[in-house]
């Protein structure tokens, strides 16, 4: 798929072999889709239009392969690799082996991947400028015409009840509403294991979601291994070498979401939310002041030092080169200004640079210092954050409806691109369908002009760590956050929840049946229930 | 352990040899036992005295063994499978082979169980008259003292940095406050697979609940496979095949209880929540009427027809033989009027009968019959119900907190026992630390007299299956669950939220040690972290 593979442009033909004789009971037969029309499609494409003409796909001879006329194919390992993965998802039982040719039913021998885009990005990061959409110039022995992505056909075969799969003449147009479909994760309240984060970089790609934010550190622990300043880690990690991720686990972690069209975006949040970098590295946090003397205890970075600059600039060098991606998240969340207050030098700070008593013009003076230092070090890079207004994109996610409709407003008036996360704290849990509040949500729906609307360039689903590791995380975040990852692919008419339940229903328990513990929406059953406990 | 082990009297006593010299860095140490002085201890015993004295336990040569004096040992198999399971949970890793017997440190080198009972409950089940307390009647190379289970003695062992374990001098004297202590689990709504059952019932022990209340069908399904109606997992599961539990799958689920100390109380809740019934019992089911003709849908068990007890009578047979226990939940739970109400033939009946139009009379007819009918069939077993007032014992799940105490007041004012559900619906979520207002729940906190009081035989934690299934059913209980297994296990003045908060910690992380997935109370992190996904 587009969304998976990002290549400018993909066709996917599908050769259909007629059948020619009839042995059977089982014919071919009306699709069993459940109560959608659209059957188990999740996110719903931009255009589908699905006939009730079905054709079975042999077990022992069906395959995806490059077309002919492909510009991209066998040397392309990315693409191999999405046919091996969605060829295990359609028939996840070992395939069976044999040479019987003989055709009892129309049936789907070959989908061949037809890549049109001379550029292709096989070897290459997913960018914020990848084409996902999807375009179909003309068919040949297509019977699936239109632009589909491996995610999208794998959602259109069915199971009867015999284990056959069959799939319906369908045509689909497809892409994005927003190009920023986003999951935060948050390994630093609680540990997340490199097998939590693939398995849910896995659940991403089915849902479409194309941007992993990696909250990776935090007050509480410092997992995140620097070559540049080890002791970060070293002092800051819940544990030095259980619970950090090496260079190669962040290495191995971004090669499996590049694999799956997914970009790594990190984030390291300054100046508050620091606590755990304190610890490996001296004088970078504010010693905070009881009376006339240090208490001990230390607030946020230190913005009257050099050396703080100094450490930021080689730190986030690192970073740059670490993580490829263009974007940086530069936090700038909820800076307490009381240990700034109590601390004299500061306060001398504040009042040679003429701030009064206004600490969030120290603030300001932080993150521009910071901002400059950072730009320095790494040249192209861009910034995320949600307070940095400068050609930043603005992440909106604090507020209740009225003010975080307000602000989307607000930093759109002002010309900046906004995200939006208020709705889709996903760490929130609440008793029953909590999924239905969060499909309702519009990052869009804010008082604003078309020129503002079109700066929205998406959104992000959010799971804070207080309350998930390894233990819960899985089953708490799909297909909760399926219902984030629609919104955000569909057309914005894409809004009926009975509709979306009944697909919903179906896609969770293809996850499951993925090994993804999704957990039940309601009462029922999946025909394929989860194996693990 | 007592509540484990089912033993009338059981004394634990630990051999202990002195250590002769020293050659390192590391001595008999302070216990790091976080800031609790009971250390990880859940639930919290009746009287625990833990000294500072600490002994290392060698992987070498530490051993769970039959005391001299016990009167039940090698012949045992359900205290040899307890040796076992506490060996592993207390050196989780291959046990270190060698015959170094040159000990470093004051050392624990045996755990001597000493069973003091005559009538041992080897290979009975447990039941309601158990004794869980201990006594312990004296000492014998005895350092730890006092009756201890072997659950609570590994609760005792703790780990240092370098994964030495090491157990202090600690006296206990132990019994249960409540006998019920019950767990509900609900696979009707949602199949359970074995696995998810026995994984809860390992769980359950090392919480020392004591009943496991199977929720076994109810209206969307009936997993149940009776042999002798066949037809009604046929055709009421489902799946026939892979959504059923077969006769073996039920005895294998009881022995593993009975070997934990945990009696298996099976629930076949009549005459509402039925549905599942009637697909493959015909006639069972009342028929509903629209205006003078059937809908075609069906309502509550019928209560007029004579077959409907003679299949309850034979039905009821079976289950009494399958589940050994001597009480047999009956359910009786929200039972809805209206399709009665509809039939014509129903009308008539409560004509005949004098009810008038108050249904309810109806109903208790029914349940007076139905409970004739299966006591005739099965001779001694006792019932539980909410609505049934006989020599039962009534279970009390309704209502807010003013609501279930007056009902509390009256139904021991009535002179009956009790059981209280009503707090503890576990799967009802919110979001941060809601395992405290379960903690904070008593059921003895109602209006009544002390002779009232002492009819309340315990509680049971419920997690009904509307929005849990293999995916996240044990998360979502433990260690939520934990909360409701001190409240009925310890004294009542056990209620210090802050002490217990520092002890679940711990204790959480010991059962993700041992395998299962609960999930964190807070941020944080544990030794061992969960290792599935």
């Amino acid at each position: 798929m587009i969304a998976t593979l990002k290549f400018t442009a993909l066709l996917l033909a599908v050769v259909v072999c007629r059948a020619t004789q009839d042995y059977g009971y089982k014919d071919v037969e009306e699709p069993t889709l459940g109560d959608s029309q659209y059957g188990s499609l999740w996110p719903l494409p931009q255009k589908v239009q699905m006939s009730t003409v079905a054709f079975k796909l042999s077990g022992v001879s069906f395959q995806i392969v490059d077309a002919k006329e492909s510009s991209s194919g066998a040397s392309c390992s990315l693409l191999q690799n999405a046919y091996r993965r969605y060829d295990e998802y359609i028939f996840p039982i070992s395939r069976m082996q044999g040479q019987n040719k003989k055709k009892a039913f129309a049936s789907v021998s070959e989908l061949q991947v037809w890549i049109t885009s001379a550029d292709s990005e096989c070897d290459n990061y997913p960018s914020v400028t990848s084409d996902e959409s999807c375009e179909c110039p003309g068919m040949m022995f297509v019977f699936l015409v239109g632009a589909l992505s491996l995610e999208t056909f794998s959602q259109l075969v069915y199971e009867d009840e015999y284990g056959a799969k069959s799939i319906n003449r369908t045509e689909i147009q497809d892409f994005p509403r927003f190009t920023h479909r986003g999951l935060l994760l948050d390994s630093s309240r609680h540990f997340l294991p490199i097998k939590v984060i693939l398995a849910n970089l896995e659940a991403m790609a089915w849902n479409k979601f194309n941007v992993f934010h990696w909250h990776i550190v935090d007050d509480p622990s410092f997992p995140y291994m620097s070559r540049t300043f080890p002791q970060l880690s070293q002092q800051g990690a819940y544990h030095p070498y259980t619970h950090v991720y090496t260079p190669s686990d962040v290495k191995m972690i971004i090669e499996f979401a590049r694999l799956r069209g997914i970009r790594v975006v990190s984030e390291f949040d300054t100046p508050g939310h620091t606590q755990s970098w304190g610890k490996g590295q001296k004088d970078l946090l504010t010693p905070c002041y009881s009376g006339a003397s240090p208490s001990g205890s230390f607030g946020p970075v230190n913005p009257i030092l050099n050396t703080t600059y100094d450490f930021m600039a080689m730190f986030f060098k690192e970073v740059s080169t670490v993580f490829p991606d263009a974007y940086i998240h530069l936090g700038g969340d909820e800076v307490d200004f009381s240990c700034w207050k109590s601390n004299p030098d500061i306060q001398k700070f504040m009042a040679q640079q003429g701030f009064g008593t206004d600490y969030s013009k120290l603030e300001s003076f932080y993150i521009q210092r910071c901002v400059a230092s950072v730009r320095h070090g790494l040249k192209v890079k861009q910034m995320i954050s949600n307070s940095l207004k400068a050609d930043t994109l603005i992440h909106v996610w604090k507020g209740n409806q009225q003010q975080y409709q307000a602000e989307m407003a607000r930093v759109t008036a002002s010309g900046y691109q906004a995200l939006l996360s208020t709705p889709w704290y996903l760490n929130r849990i609440s008793y029953g369908q909590d999924w239905q509040a969060a499909y309702k949500a519009d990052p869009q729906d804010f008082n604003g002009t078309d020129a503002q609307k079109k700066l929205v360039v998406g959104g992000e689903a959010c799971l804070w760590g207080e309350y998930v590791d390894a233990t819960n995380l899985t089953p708490r975040l799909w297909p909760r956050a399926s219902a984030v990852g629609e919104r955000l692919w569909s057309d914005k008419d894409v809004k009926d929840t009975n509709d979306a339940y009944s697909r919903l229903i179906q896609h969770r328990c293809r996850m499951v049946q993925r090994g993804i513990p999704a957990e039940p929406l309601f009462t029922g059953y999946c025909a394929h229930e989860y194996k693990g406990v």
